[in-house]
């Protein structure tokens, strides 16, 4: 029909995402992933020599051109480079940056169990969903009251809850499994204030175990922990890209993607289909079924919340900035497509404003912020969105920063997320020459948050970049060499990196770091003018974030992203959206402690206060424009010039 | 591939049970509609001179006999016979039986508005679903507070309600409705004690209403009212037969029914075909739309409840006889797949036992024997199941007997529901010619419950038939035809009927109509033993069912249907179910006393009390073994016999 005969057409479908497209045989994958519009790497311009653009081939067969950047065991595994292959059947592809990454900052649960005493959230195990073993006592023509009935009866009596309610994908198997085993039930139920929602009806068995989700939404990266509810143990974490990611680094790019026809439904898909992906690792490592899964506790900030629930987000970014919900009562996962099972419940940690999300209100739960009365403590989550919060027992403000992914990996050269190959600390000695520690003690692949922390600290304490973040002429010419993104600086040579290309950071990776930075820091400024309180008067400050396990927190006063106080006063926590999930989870009196502290916070508008615009323009030096507001970096500045002088 | 050219294989679809069959062209629709198992009357043997088989043509076309029982305008509108119609082509054939019939029974309004002062029910409007006018006013930075947060505190300040909840699909077009007009929206809700649960938000309109519907659902016959729910106001009525028909006449034939494999799932979708067909019918009479019908009250026996959800009604009918619910919570109609707005809420009147059910419940509210603190009342309900309540304020008693569907007019030869062409009423003179009265004044084309109860009665008292409801030998002959059934008294003769065919009653018809009435009057028996009362401490007797808007006290009197006692006692009041099902949807206090009366009622199971056979088997004649219980009878009959001798 007009079509060449040669070119016979195929399908080609593209996992975690499940597009597929249509294309002539002989296609290259690389230019199909352009056409459906997915993004893939090509660092070496798709000469086969990088190797980044590996793609996962598997179902159909294809021809590739032979590479040496992948191993045998990749090979074997049905590794190719899109870039040298070629469309000759149906194939289906998955594309291993979204399906395989691991992300490595789970440093909440350490932090966790050594502070299980003094954080905010109550740390006994009290979850809301139970199992509960019953004696149905079998009908009998004086008591032929209904199934519902005596099994109502039964679990009044033994629990002594008052409103039970019980959906109809019950009721349909009730009459079964009670006479199954001569009334020996097992129910799941859900327990919310004085109702208890019976979610299933088994046979009794002593092996049943009845699991529950904690699962943190971030705009780069989504992570869940899948917990045995019945002890309160984590069976198994996991955690990947968000997929949505494909449509935009930041909020408020997923906010400007979602007003076009069709997307707002394609970016509740994608977070959807990350949590499916994320669920079905866990079952297929842990063998636990997905039926088992009943209870969910979601904590994200308030635009993924909306996405997640197919909202549209359009008038969180117009003034006055109003989200469609702050809190939001239990909801059947069905109605959203997690595979779970079919009656599970899902919980979200309410907003507190359009900024300021649910995983801020369950992060507060790890730090004791809510236990002190006199001390004043300040809360950093230093994600893609960045928040803070202020304040204690008496009283808490919050506000909230676009800071953007950088300290995620996004939108910096060599940056990545904390997985698998991310150089994590990095120091230089005076020549320039680092020495580093990669995540899984692998080449480095690049630079994940508390790496490039580390890096832009040295850079500047060294002397190879000046205040405003430029590379200062004639300094070890050597490390300084010319990228396709203009003037760089080497960290590590192609030879020795993973994908054998030089791993380095530009100028406008720095001015983009330093943008991210500065917009905490004047946050932070702006947060305690708003309060009048001076600096010197906070007591702790607790950072979260994915920057990975190892945040120097030194490195990052002398960049400016922390304020200049006693290094003793921070605490560096990890991933607290995820844990305060958990918290809600294993223990439902965290929920309410949720509840009640969003209620509590005052929240300050950023976008309306006319002076952000000069504290961030302040903030856009190393550390800052006003040096006295970094009195031991100044200080350690003019020892070290000393000691260079000196040893010159 | 080994068929005939010659014969071509058509796809017919049959409507209203969507069912579809492929047969081979030349094919006659009758043999198709066996074949699919599915109902239809041949009653000339598919001669093609009845007319009973007229089936309506919607699409395709046809090769049919030309045939003179069908008038001009049905043959224009479609109509043929399908004993005389070969298949030629794809059919979409409606069966007329089920889709097209109108039940004219409701006397339950006409009682309403002549008893609202006396009945159970409350009569007051204040329906649990309201329409409410709100003002949400516009979000500000000093008041930037979500959507539905701002949407609470409207409603609970024009309210007073304290728990809101509002469905996910709601929420998903909130911001832009309380953006569309200033913050002027009206919100749809449902009132459950002190919870309002949200079904609907829309933009401020003046014409709008909202919608509810009262649903009876019967073993037989389907009738529901849709109602304005802002005046209480029946905007259409509509009824048909329940397509379940198909699958048996009564309660346990349909429970043996669903023991197959996908017959439950069948049960269902065709009751929930039957609703939405009456919905379908009443939105072409009124204009309204489906979205408009927020919330709906049913009403049905145990038996039926179970099929609409779906439920296994095995252990209804196994001894200790135990229902899966007796009370149900609200739930959402499209899990059901009801023809509403997608979060339509129903209500499920609660059953007291497996064979006392959510009819019973609500019909009572329909007498005054709630009111009552000394008298005491008796309620039948005679559909297809036989159900009784006796009581007052105080106490109140209930059993129930599987009376079958004579009197809806089910499994006698020209017995027909309370249906146009229905003989409603009948005398009978000394000869046994017939007078009587037709249903929309047309030519008869049966009898339904009114009419049967009145020809036993007539037959009867003349002498045509002896007490245990057999012919007399040599009484006017010429009313004794011999029929394919056997030998009958001929009602009326062919010429004069609509299907051209003799209306006739026979021995076996007979004998079914005294087993129901026998079924009725030995529960009552029987119910009266238990309480050792006698007849005569009944002070009023109030009787429900599908008999017809006419029957005849005396004459039910004189078959032993209902008790021989002072004729005032007695009323007549229709559908009950309906009627009940009504007051529960347009005041919902009337929800907590059906609630509440549920509770108070004892339900005594016939089906294991040992002198109930015995009991029946006395009631197996005219009018009982016992005449002393029938004195009146007695005495009437001596003095007719005496009449006829004198006249001889």
């Amino acid at each position: 029909m007009g079509k060449r005969a040669s070119k016979k057409d195929f399908r080609v479908t593209f996992l975690p995402f499940d597009i597929s497209i249509k294309v002539p045989g002989g296609t290259k994958i690389a230019e199909v992933a352009k056409k459906a519009d997915l993004p893939l790497p090509f660092p070496c311009g798709g000469e086969g020599t990088c190797g980044e653009c590996a793609v996962r081939i598997i179902k159909g067969t294809h021809k590739a051109k032979p590479t040496a950047t992948l191993s045998m065991e990749r090979l074997s595994n049905g590794y190719v480079l899109a870039c040298q292959t070629e469309i000759t059947d149906d194939l289906t592809i998955v594309l291993p940056y979204f399906q395989e990454l691991e992300i490595k900052s789970f440093l909440d649960m350490e932090f966790f169990e050594s502070n299980r005493g003094s954080i905010s959230g109550m740390c006994e195990h009290g979850p809301a969903l139970v199992l509960t073993e019953l004696h149905v006592p079998l009908p009998t023509l004086e008591d032929n009251y209904s199934d519902l009935r005596r099994l109502e009866w039964a679990y009044r009596k033994k629990t002594g809850v008052k409103n039970i309610s019980c959906p109809l994908s019950i009721l349909s198997k009730l009459a079964q499994v009670l006479r199954s085993q001569g009334g020996r039930a097992q129910v799941v139920t859900l327990h919310d204030l004085d109702d208890a929602a019976i979610l299933d009806v088994l046979p009794s068995s002593k092996d049943k175990k009845i699991y529950g989700l904690a699962c943190d939404i971030g705009t780069s990266t989504v992570a869940l922990h899948l917990v045995d509810l019945g002890t309160g143990e984590i069976a198994c974490t996991a955690s990947s890209l968000n997929q949505q990611i494909k449509c935009g680094d930041d909020i408020i790019s997923r906010i400007n993607y979602s007003q076009k026809l069709g997307h707002l439904q394609e970016l509740q898909k994608l977070v959807v289909h990350t949590i499916n992906n994320l669920i079905d690792r866990a079952i297929q490592k842990t063998g636990i079924s997905h039926k088992d899964i009943y209870w969910g506790s979601f904590s994200g900030n308030t635009t993924m919340s909306h996405l997640l629930l197919q909202l549209d987000p359009h008038y969180i970014r117009e003034e006055p900035y109003v989200p469609t919900f702050n809190d939001l009562p239990l909801f059947p996962a069905k109605e959203i497509g997690l595979s779970m099972n079919p009656e599970a419940r899902i919980y979200v940690a309410p907003s507190v404003g359009s900024y300021v999300g649910g995983d801020i209100a369950a992060g507060i739960l790890c730090t004791p912020i809510l236990r002190n009365s006199e001390e004043i403590s300040l809360f950093i989550d230093a994600g893609t969105n960045g928040e803070l919060v202020i304040g204690n027992k008496e009283w808490l403000m919050t506000c909230a920063c676009s800071a953007g992914p950088a300290f995620e990996g996004g939108g910096i050269k060599c940056g990545m997320p904390a997985s698998e190959g991310a150089i994590e600390t990095i120091q230089l000695d005076k020549r320039g020459h680092a020495r580093y520690r990669v995540i899984g003690e692998s080449q480095p692949k690049g630079l994940c948050g508390s790496g490039l922390v580390d890096l832009l600290a040295e850079l500047f304490i060294h002397g190879f970049i000046d205040r405003h973040g430029k590379f200062k002429s004639g300094k070890n010419p050597d490390r300084i060499v010319e990228s396709e993104n203009g003037t760089a600086f080497l960290v590590e040579q192609a030879s020795k990196t993973y994908w054998g290309r030089d791993i380095c950071i530009t100028e406008r990776d720095i001015a983009n770091l330093i943008r991210t930075k500065g917009a905490v820091y004047s946050a932070f400024s702006l947060l305690l003018k708003n309060i009048g309180l001076g600096h010197e008067k906070i007591d702790s400050i607790y950072i979260a974030g994915g920057f990975g396990q190892h945040l120097d927190v030194e490195n990052a006063i002398r960049i400016g992203l922390l304020p200049d106080l006693n290094r003793d006063r921070f605490h560096y926590i990890g991933n607290s959206s995820l844990l305060g999930a958990y918290l809600a989870l294993v223990c439902d009196r965290n929920r309410e402690l949720i509840q009640n502290t969003v209620k509590k916070m005052t929240y300050i508008e950023l976008n309306t206060e006319p002076s952000y615009m000069n504290e961030f323009t302040g903030s856009l030096f190393l550390p800052h424009t006003n040096m006295d507001l970094f009195p031991s970096v100044n200080k350690f500045l003019s020892e070290s010039r000393k000691d260079i002088s000196n040893n010159d």
